[in-house]
């Protein structure tokens, strides 16, 4: 049983805890659902968290970086763990690109639900590859990393407006 | 074997697929050592992502939000896949408040990692609770989530700033 006095007093820790989540500059201007610009400011975090991991992993790959296993590993492990979340909560109708500034996720992701799916499938398949190969070797990690970025960009090409 | 070739075309897939990676407004005004901006803005990305989450679960505690076990689990097991990833690029040396607009984690937290790391601890241990417990009903979703909101708030209250 959860008394009134303890749910207001988990309320008041929860927010204390979470702070308030703000829209982002682009998307607060203009006025856009709440939940909306919510679901968006995570997804673009979930792919600012992509980036990060697998930008380190590009980087001992092209020799930018010096190959460490230990935290090559982390981040393949970090990259598999995101891959494999649930994301549907990133997507409600009429967050695209045609509907709200501050995106460019174009309106063929709703008409694509499955080849989006199975994009997204390829990704999870290659990341979870890439989690086995970071910790055993550079030219391990060089051969996983092609599926990594090509699921990706299989996604970026169909359905994200091209860069400005 | 990895050869030029075939490294040049995976990194040519990796930037394609990953796009760039941009530092916030605010962070973008300083100059700003670039790792640092990026390990920042992952930073904040997690923290959007551990909000996106907990805001939802916290909305079924409070009544906000209609409970429904199987989005409960969802966010449950997302919010669990974040506290159980590797943070440790997230914390560069000079990338506190004193030194970078844009961030309130105070210097403080590189004084005390061991207590960082415990309360760190504290959130993927609760997290894991609550990820058995969402889907098991309002009432145990509503058990289990002060401890994750404690966790958060334990860690806020002492290592970041106050919001102005």
């Amino acid at each position: 049983m959860f008394s009134k006095a303890s749910r207001h007093l988990a309320t008041a820790t929860l927010v204390a805890g979470l702070g308030v989540i703000g829209a982002t500059a682009a998307l607060s201007e203009s006025h856009v659902d709440r939940a909306v610009a919510a679901a968006i400011e995570a997804r673009q975090a979930h792919m600012t968290l992509y980036a990060h991991n697998l930008g380190l992993l590009g980087g001992m790959a092209r020799g930018n970086i010096d190959y460490d296993a230990t935290v090559a590993s982390a981040a393949a492990a970090n990259l598999a763990a995101l891959a494999s979340m649930d994301q549907s909560r990133y997507w409600p109708a009429g967050s695209d690109s045609f509907e709200i500034e501050g995106t460019r996720a174009l309106p063929a992701i709703w008409d694509n639900i499955d080849d989006v799916m199975a994009k997204s499938m390829a990704l999870t398949e290659a990341s979870a590859k890439m989690e086995t190969a970071a910790g055993e070797g550079l030219e391990a990690l060089q051969a996983a990393i092609g599926a990594v970025g090509g699921a990706c960009g299989g996604c970026h090409e169909d359905y994200r407006e091209p860069d400005e």
